[in-house]
């Protein structure tokens, strides 16, 4: 990881040493007293931690960034796939950056999916934690189930670019942005693609059908690769800002 | 699996019933006589076959598409990663479609991971076969390995558009492509980064270093993204041509 996500409370006393987080940092990473890592809050502000001590808990100083990283203008709307790819969606979308991820349960989706422990407990959490902290960030996305497409697409903003991929009905490449975008909706189906009646439902809410080229992506990649597309045409890389500069 | 691979005497003749291929067509996926699958020959044409017999061969008849698919013009250089994550980056690049990827024996890569099965056998090659069978495609990338930077750069064609992704030293984000581009590489480095070396001998060779936002993506969705941009903005999406139309 490249930042480790922490609470108010342990921004002021510390880390317990047998805090998973502590063994990685000390045991993996090897640091040591004088050494520094990158902490945050999660939705606040980041910062560069200077350890003071190791045991029994994992002690530091932090110097906070002034202002806190701008969240990523993008909804990615997504057909519930396996609990597997699910894990990859969520951390590889929270490592992008996107403000928030919404699953629905899609025409062509199998509903058991539901009851892996992904979603009936917190684990769908650990990998969105795990994602942003990849990034560097504290800005957790946003994540959102909904019963159908419709129900999704009732949450999407009035002003977004709405993008569906779909490798089989498309009007053309993924290209760009129509003028004056600032954010976007990016819908993925599941791993069998969408029904028809879902096509429709999308053209009619103001979606336009984009492929990617003539291969066909696995769910995970599409959403990695679709995202990426729609921040890079929505010009919001070039406000960037790293950490430490 | 959207395409199976199969070699010339299997179009002619047929697959064994008890071939992996055959179980996965047979029993996951159901099919039966009289229903088709997508099939093709190794760098070579697609098409579309029927099948007759299911036992002692699965036996089909083929009707192949008129013209081989195109490449794609995008090299990949990447530093020699972890075994675990060259799987995904062999996979993922060959599914997004690919001409060549070249690993570089990078100065902040551990040289212990060739030692790896992954390399030491044919591994490697299962992977890059899956990734182009995702794909529904028969193109599988090509596949070379140098023991520096240096090596990989001497064999990249002088009219490339020449991108080295680096969320530290950048001097902007991945935009447009030179006026007239027709071909790309794009650079990225192990987990560990660019050493200075690398960095200087990387715009000394014309490559500009860019970056995806300031959120740090792992090495295999890094090169999944940023070669995604770079295909998009070559595009060579816009000569689509799916199996079937």
């Amino acid at each position: 990881m490249n930042l480790v996500l922490i609470t108010k409370r342990e921004a002021a006393e510390g880390i317990a040493a047998d805090d998973p987080r502590v063994k990685h940092l000390v045991q993996t990473v090897g640091l040591r007293a004088g050494q520094s890592f990158h902490v945050g809050l999660a939705g606040a502000l980041r910062g560069l931690a200077e350890i003071t001590a190791i045991t029994p808990f994992l002690t530091f100083n932090i110097t906070w960034e002034q202002t806190v990283q701008t969240k990523l203008p993008l909804t990615v709307i997504v057909g519930l796939p396996r609990p597997q790819t699910a894990k990859k969606v969520l951390h590889d979308l929270a490592s992008l950056g996107v403000a928030r991820m919404i699953f629905f349960e899609a025409e062509k989706a199998d509903p058991g999916y539901l009851t892996s422990s992904l979603w009936q407990e917190d684990e769908w959490q650990s990998h969105l934690r795990k994602g942003t902290e990849q990034a560097c960030s504290t800005l957790v996305p946003e994540v959102l189930r909904t019963r159908s497409l419709e129900a999704a697409l009732a949450l999407v903003a009035e002003n977004n670019w709405r993008v569906a991929l779909d490798p089989y009905e498309a009007s053309g490449a993924l290209g760009e942005a129509p003028a004056g975008s600032i954010a976007g909706c990016l819908a993925i189906g599941p791993e069998r693609g969408w029904s028809d009646a879902e096509r429709k439902l999308l053209v009619a809410r103001g979606f336009v059908l984009h492929h990617l080229g003539d291969r066909i992506l696995r769910v995970e990649a599409a959403c990695l690769v679709g995202g990426a597309l729609m921040l890079a045409r929505l010009h919001v890389w070039e406000r960037h800002q790293s950490l430490g500069t």
